[in-house]
């Protein structure tokens, strides 16, 4: 294996595996990044049991060469020290040279570099996915899907299905949903796709889509979607990003979801956003994160109190419609839910103190974010 | 106690005795923070065992009122709580109330803040310091000195007073000294001070000093430094920063910095930098991160392998005087010396291979650096 390679590309390539190497794994080859090369350019891969990230560094890029391949081969090279290697050369071009007993020396300006690696057949193969179970959807709708879904996942590995958002599909139309059953946040967006195909039960781990949507980055173009019996592939030209999904059965959370509420408020998604920080300074130290707010007409009084270290009060102003109502909730939940909105104003709509409320931005239809609330002591 | 404070004056307080706020500590008061008004402005305090930040708001700045004292009084508030909080608050001006059972409300824009405080007199009081002992130096070249030495402290609390820097002075030139035994940072820097003053066993604790480096930021007049029995004072017109010292008497290092080397070269601080920190790379997995240096004419090759990862060699260019010669080291000590250089050039003068090597910027004689070798396998 012999090839030269202009250092940048090398770096970005390594930079986006490298997200997936774990130096804890069970799999001793798994700390490594495999690096292959072929006539098309450079291919590397990294990958832990819940993930796999490839980028390909095609031999010409916008007209200009950036791999120079000698001969054709590939290699398994420890991934911490291989990383920070890379970003550390002094030169522009990397010379590259392993030979059959797997030693590999990187050349760049004067620094010699000789890395013992791994033989790559021992590495695991990626699956196959068919293209029958796919469909396309713009990078920027697929990391607002994540952004707003992501967080309402459960934490705890014992909740099972609840640790992943449901992907669902039918008539084009992608719905994602996250639960830790005190909270919902359901989006849904338009895909292309071939009218029969339709997802029913696809859970991605939450922790793999907040990869994924660290590995997307700034790509703004149409990525592809395969998915299989256990495994989710999202591919561009540049990378393919793998992960395992989720076994069981989501639970059917529509019948959560409430129709329509009695008092319903319009408000600043920032204002309120900043007026439940503040008062969870107060309520955070106390156990549960509880707040209150008491929607009355043209206001939403705000109100945390925490024993030993005092309250907050405080007004915002919102457009109020049915009857005064007072509710309580985990700060947590709010804040999340709100940061994850974009849109400017949102509405929020009640049927009961003890029931779970809905909080909908006003300008689309497409997304919503369901809080229980906490029983007021 | 009543007063009025432009935010931002607050916040910008808030945050720099925070700095010395610590949430586990053995007095509970300490995680607090005192708020101190007069007829002058307000005074707020943050401590912990080692050190003590005051910060003074005047009631007026560059003809700007950014104090209106109603009444005068203090109060001590939870320091994280009352950190987050005042960053937090929605408008530009902060109305402050504190009642006589140490209540304190806080109300800025809509938002109300209630804190219970604590009695300030529970507060321990600030050590005097007389002005006995006492210099001035340019906060640059205190953030120089501290820079220069403070990273060469023994990091383990059973080494005693090598944790921390010694401070001497005498004819109005300050020495600042650091050694963990492996290594050894000195740096000079002239101070005004009447000619009397002499200091001879002076240990600040090294973490005072990075805190200190916080604190001074981007200021860049002069400061007075007041020495007493067991504590140091710098002050500026707007903060008092108090360390207590360290007991015990500093070892004598000046038999151990040789007078000059028999071998010498004069090279890049940036390419040895990086060529060093390459190598590291490799060696630093193995046990001891030992590199290799071997210093030939016009250049100096540097060399680390550790077995079952690999080697790295590399060339820097260098003007070398002197017999031909091979030393290994610690490449983090020569990482952490070359870093503190500011200056473009060094020389480097070896007295063997076994006795510690020189280190020291071109272009000043007021600071050296000096690396003991180690046994070459």
């Amino acid at each position: 294996m012999k090839f030269r390679v202009i250092k940048s590309a090398l770096v970005d390539a390594v930079s986006q595996v490298s997200k997936a190497v774990s130096s804890k794994t069970t799999i001793p080859i798994l700390t490594g990044i495999k690096i292959a090369v072929d006539e098309d350019g450079l291919t590397l891969t990294g990958s832990n049991s819940d993930i796999t990230i490839q980028v390909h560094v095609p031999v010409k890029k916008e007209d200009l060469d950036q791999v120079f391949v000698e001969k054709i081969g590939s290699i398994v090279l420890p991934g911490r020290i291989f990383g920070e290697l890379v970003r550390k050369l002094p030169g522009d071009e990397v010379e590259w040279i392993t030979n059959d007993q797997f030693q590999t020396t990187i050349r760049s300006d004067m620094a010699e570099f000789q890395l013992n690696g791994l033989d790559p057949v021992e590495y695991p193969r990626l699956p196959y996915l068919s293209t029958d179970q796919m469909f396309s959807i713009s990078a920027d709708a697929l990391k607002s899907l994540i952004r707003q879904t992501g967080f309402a996942v459960a934490a705890k590995e014992a909740r099972g299905v609840l640790t992943g958002v449901l992907f669902q599909l039918e008539n084009g139309v992608l719905t994602c949903i996250a639960t830790d059953s005190h909270r919902l946040s359901k989006q849904q967006a338009q895909v292309e796709a071939s009218p029969e195909v339709t997802l029913k039960n696809v859970i991605v781990p939450g922790k793999s889509l907040s990869e994924l949507a660290k590995t997307l980055g700034d790509y703004s173009g149409y990525v592809d979607i395969l998915i299989a019996e256990n495994q989710i592939l999202v591919k561009t030209d540049e990378f393919s990003f793998y992960s395992r999904l989720l076994d069981g059965t989501y639970p059917d959370t529509n019948r959560v979801i409430p129709e329509r509420g009695e008092t319903e408020l319009v408000s600043s998604t920032k204002e309120l956003l900043q007026s439940v920080d503040r008062a969870s300074l107060i309520s955070r130290d106390g156990r549960d994160n509880v707040i209150k707010w008491t929607i009355k007409d043209g206001k939403v009084e705000v109100h945390s109190t925490a024993q030993d270290i005092g309250s907050v009060s405080e007004e915002v102003n919102a457009k109020v419609n049915g009857p005064e109502m007072s509710i309580s909730f985990n700060a947590r939940y709010m804040i999340e839910a709100l940061r994850s909105i974009e849109s400017d104003e949102i509405r929020i709509q009640f049927t009961g103190a003890m029931t779970p409320f809905m909080i909908q931005p006003t300008d689309r239809d497409d997304s919503l974010h369901l809080i229980v609330p906490v029983r007021t002591r």
